[in-house]
Formats: structure tokens, C-alpha cells, sequence
């Protein structure tokens, strides 16, 4: 390691990369891996078999490059999506981070900053580096929440190039308010700015009709990002995708890399939005598991946040380094996050979060 | 049109990007598709088999993140390329578009060159542009080739943080010289300077063992990108890699995006690895269509480089514009690079050259 340390010293790295660690959640073989914010029910056989029949269409033609525009997925994506978007106003890429990625270097970039609202997708800062994009890290009140004047006054302050507003919150769970968005969009408007929500959760919100997809129309700088990831439980496949307005997605056809996203991606993506019935059931049953978490937490005396995702962010622990280690002797693996007394565990099956509660009340008193 | 022209122009995109158009090689439906130098021969049915069957079980666990580091693709892109490598030496992105641009990530960016000699693939001043890198266009000698006291000289000259050397060479086909590699390393080790050699025709080099994987040993920092669109006629799976020093790799994991490779891309490579056999015989008979279009071309008095490639670039053509819409006409699509009396033509199955060569025959004396 030292060797490779020294050798890595060596390379003509950018100055603003050398010291800094690669994104990583840890990756550890547990029976309940309860860390990342995956849909941990299994793929329904009848999913599993129509990706396979897709797969091996596509195969056949894998020798040839994919549709560059796959207008097929877009038009899915829309139809899916409803609010009367059409595929002019869909792109997708290799997840939610390309899709932010290609947005950083076509609004963002040297000389422009980023704004996001701390603490959020641990991602941002660094899709900032990646792009050369100046990140500032703004502020909430103590309590996690955003309010429109608070977010709009910071949007004022800084005049950021891009906006990220994560809605449900990354990691604490809570859904923004729509006037939240309407501020910062109008703050934003005054020098330009490109306004992005990051709905990577937003099927699981209490009320999944609050969605930014309805403030689309007449904001031409407005971005509503989405996942496959989450809800569709396919983050294994890599798709994340994003509504605007159709200039939007010619502005990013400038930076995307061509061919960016496979056949087999294509034909995947496509089989599981057919079959989203099947995958969605599931989400009813996750929403009941997370507010089962949010309930006990309380019960226990500890301090869950409001949720409208798929995971729970929870106070009230002393020793939250030691309470994850606890967890995971017992092997539940949950996050933490890296703020002090705070962790995140995600709203699993019910055996799952079964097993989480139990490791939990065991060790909860040692901790606290 | 005009409507959205206005729409985007209206939009803040960075500077350098206004005006721009997204890289497009034109995709028209027509019966002998020679443009992009994909593999054109059928997929071998047991391919096909073998890739749906390692997609089937990788969906059944689609739900959770692919494997963040893909040991096993990379150990089995190293398998494949020998050499003495390991997985420690290899990393996959999704195309080497996505493997270049990460490469110019880390080593490039705003303040830094990247050199390459024109023509070359014309991908390079796009990933140059998307990562804020300023492009810097080399030379060659009149007739399109590049010596090591050329290449050395204008290394020194402009002292790119990073040089790309395209080899074989894309629109040209001809390969290096191992000589002119091992001069523009030294040339760029006088300022700590990162080489690439884009070996993404490799396999169909009259001499595929004259490969820069040979000069790795000692030089940390020469990056040598390979792709399983070509030679593997994955070009629709999205496969890009590299072999470098481990300490290289260490660095593209401060910029790639975490999980970059979805779990269906992973086993499709894997399985398409399993079946090599199949694939590479191919390899075979393109090359020997690529012989006798150079062959062909010669007799009718054209002027075709010497290609190592998938495809032959040929000049002595006074209309090439013509040509290109003649051969079009008749349902053979071939590449304009853009370089007046030249033309690029993939080496396809044998009844594709046949209609190729059948169609340029009909017009030629029309155009020359």
C-alpha cells in the first residue's frame, strides 16, 4: 500500500485531486445490508425473465453501436412520468451521477459555482471536483429543514451557475416543499441560474403527487432528475434519466459522451417500465417498513426525522460510531453518514428491519 | 427547429460550448452500414446464448449496486490480454470514451494540454472540451504518417499534461511504430507527462503482437486503451478499458462515478470474454476484406493508406462528397471525415465489400 501510495504520489494528478479519497460506501458481505438505499426486495421472476428476453434481442444486434438518442426509452420515461412530458423533454444516462455530471460540465465548469443545501448526497461535492466546478456548501436551520427564504436568501448570496435541491433529502429523508422550489427557481432567475431537483426518491414520498414535474412548465432552467435505482430497483443497471425542457436535453447532447448508454441498458430499462407494476407493489410495502422504523425509533426515544424515502436518518444516540459497529457484529449494515450522534438505515423488507430493530434494542442503552 | 435554437440559446451554457454541435455520425437505415467501423459481422448465436444466460442471473440481483470495483472483469480483461498484467493494472468504463475522459479528468483539465496528431478520432477535442483540457492539434507528415523525431519534437514543444496517440490510427488505419511510442514517452517524461495509446483496433494489426502493452514494464505513466467494441463486436455493450501501472488506476477512482458499470454490462463482458473463441475468428476474415479492399482500390488507381484497422481510408477521389452521396444512393453508407478527396470505408462481411466495391466501381469515373 505504500508502494502504491508513493506511486500514485508520482502521477501528474491535478493539484485539487491529490490527497482526496474515491466515493466509498463500504462494501461488506452482511445479511442485511441496510446501507445504501437499495430496494432490498427480491426481482420479481416475472422482471428477471422479461430483462432476460430483452437482453437477448438486443443481443443479437450488440456488434453494432446503440441508438445514440434512444428515442424508445425516452418516450417510456415520458409516458411513465405522465404530466403530459413527451420524450423531447427525457434524457437518461449511466445513473443519476452521469446525468448530474453532464450537467456540471455543460452549466457548471471552471469560473461557475454550485450550490446544494448541507447535509446532502455525499456526491455533489465531488461531481463539483470532477467538473472543475467551484462547490458551495449551503445551509439549513438546525433541524435539517429548508425554508423558502432561507434557501432563496443563500441562492441570492452566492449566485451559483446550478442549484442541486435533493428532494426527499439525502440522508435525512425529508421531502422539500414545493414553494422551496419556486423560491430558489425565482432567486435563481435573476442571473440565469440552472435549477436541479434530485427526485432520485420521490416514489416513495408520503405524497409522491408533490413533485417538481409539476413546476416544469414555463421554467425553461428547471431540471427534475430521476432514478431507475430506487422505486424501479434496478440499481444494478445503471439508469437515471431526467425531465426538462427539450433545450435542456439539446444542451446536453453537446457534452454527452456518444453511444453512452448500451443496447442491453436500453432493453433492460424498457422491459422493467413495462413491467413496473410488479416492481412498484413493492414500494407500498417499503413505505410501511419506513414509517415502522420512524414509529419504534420514536417509541425508543430516540429522533427519526420525517421520511419521504426509503430510509430513516435518526438522532438521540451518543455513540452512533459505536451503535454501527454494535449493528454490524450483529450483521446489519446501516450508514454512517459522518455526522457525530447521527445515523441512516434503510427501510428494508419486514424481516429486515425486523432484524435491524433487535440489534438495535440490544445494544440502544450501551450507546446512548 | 428555430424555436429550440432560441431556447438553447437563451440557456446558460458554458461559453466554449455555444455554437457547438454533439458529436454525429450520421444513422441512416440503409442495407450496408461501412461508417463506423463497427464489426459487422452476425453475432455467433452461442455468443448470444451465453451473454442472455450471464444477464439472466445477474437480474436476478439487479436490485442491488453492481460490484463498485469489477475484480472479476478485471482480472479477466487481463487473462485476456497477457502480458504478465493483473486486474491491478486494468480498468473498464463504460466505452473508452468514458475510459478517455476520465483519463483527462484526473490528468487534464482547465490550465492543461492535451496533444494529439490530426487526423485522429475526432472524439478527442470533444472529451478535450467536456473536461476543460485545451485541445492542441499536432501534425503529421504530408502523407498522413507520424515519425518518432516528429512526434518527439512537438511533445517537447507544447509539453501536453497529457498525449494521445490513436494506434492504429482512426480515419487513417496505420499502426505506430513501438519507436515512435517509446520517443514521445521520453519526450513527455522530461515533464512528468501522461501517454495514451489508443489501441482500439489492436486485434486487427497485421502485426497485432507490435502492441504498446509490451512497453508498459517501467513506464508509470503510459496508458494504453482498448476497447471490446472493435475486435469482440461489442460495440452495442459499451466496454471500454485500460492496462496502466496500478497506481493509474488508483488515480481514475478520485473521478469515475461510483458503480459506472452496471452488473448486466460486467457479465455481458464476462460472458463475451468465455466465448472469445467465437468472436475473434471473425477477426480472420475481416482482415482479410480489408486486404482486399486496399487491394481493389490500388487496381482502380485510388490511393488507399495501409491499414492495420477495420477499415481503409483511400484518397485520388476529386469529388468525395459525390461519391459518398453515389454509394449512399445505392444503400452504402461510408464515412465523410471531412478531409476533401478522401473517404473511410469499414471492412465488413464479404458480401458487404462486394456491394461496396460494386457500387464505387459503377460511379468512380464520375468522381475522380
Amino acid at each position: 500500500m505504500t508502494d502504491s501510495l508513493d506511486a500514485l504520489d508520482r502521477l501528474p494528478l491535478r493539484d485539487d485531486l491529490r490527497g482526496r479519497s474515491p466515493y466509498g460506501a463500504p462494501m461488506i458481505d452482511v445479511p442485511y445490508t441496510l446501507n445504501v438505499n437499495e430496494n432490498t426486495h427480491p426481482m420479481p421472476p416475472e422482471v428477471v425473465e422479461a430483462i432476460t428476453e430483452a437482453v437477448r434481442e438486443a443481443a443479437t444486434g450488440l456488434n453494432r453501436y446503440p441508438d445514440r438518442d434512444f428515442r424508445e426509452l425516452r418516450a417510456a420515461l415520458a409516458e411513465y412520468l405522465g404530466q403530459g412530458l413527451t420524450e423531447e423533454n427525457l434524457w437518461a444516462a449511466n445513473g443519476s451521477n452521469e446525468i448530474l455530471q453532464q450537467i456540471l460540465q455543460v452549466f457548471g465548469g471552471p469560473g461557475r459555482r454550485v450550490l446544494s443545501f448541507m447535509p446532502t448526497y455525499s456526491m455533489y461535492p465531488l461531481l463539483a471536483l470532477g467538473t472543475n466546478t467551484e462547490f458551495v456548501p449551503g445551509e439549513r436551520s438546525a433541524d435539517y429543514s429548508l425554508d423558502a427564504a432561507l434557501a432563496a436568501e443563500q441562492v441570492r448570496r452566492h449566485r451559483p451557475a446550478v442549484t442541486i435541491l435533493c428532494s426527499p433529502n439525502n440522508p435525512t429523508g425529508t421531502a422539500l416543499g414545493l414553494d422551496v422550489i419556486e423560491a430558489v427557481y425565482e432567486a435563481a432567475s435573476e442571473f440565469d441560474g440552472v435549477v436541479v431537483v434530485d427526485e432520485a426518491y420521490a416514489e416513495f414520498a408520503r405524497d409522491p403527487e408533490d413533485t417538481a414535474l409539476t413546476l416544469l412548465t414555463g421554467r425553461e432552467r428547471l431540471i427534475v432528475s430521476r432514478t431507475m435505482s430506487k422505486a424501479f430497483a434496478l440499481a444494478g443497471a445503471r439508469v437515471g434519466y431526467f425531465a426538462a425542457a427539450p433545450a435542456v436535453v439539446d444542451a446536453v447532447t453537446l457534452v454527452r459522451l456518444p453511444y453512452h448508454l448500451s443496447a442491453i441498458t436500453q432493453a433492460a430499462a424498457l422491459a422493467a417500465l413495462r413491467h413496473r407494476e410488479g416492481l412498484l407493489a413493492n414500494v407500498e410495502d417499503i413505505r410501511r417498513q419506513r414509517d415502522r422504523i420512524v414509529a419504534r425509533l420514536t417509541e425508543l426515544g430516540l429522533e427519526p426525522a420525517s421520511s419521504d424515502s426509503n430510509f430513516v436518518f435518526f438522532g438521540g444516540v451518543r455513540d452512533s460510531r459505536g451503535l454501527w459497529e454494535d449493528l454490524l457484529a450483529d450483521g446489519v449494515l446501516i450508514r454512517d453518514v459522518g455526522i457525530a450522534g447521527r445515523l441512516r438505515v434503510t427501510a428494508g423488507t419486514e424481516a429486515e428491519v425486523s432484524a435491524f430493530l433487535a440489534s438495535l434494542e440490544a445494544h440502544l442503552e450501551n450507546r446512548r
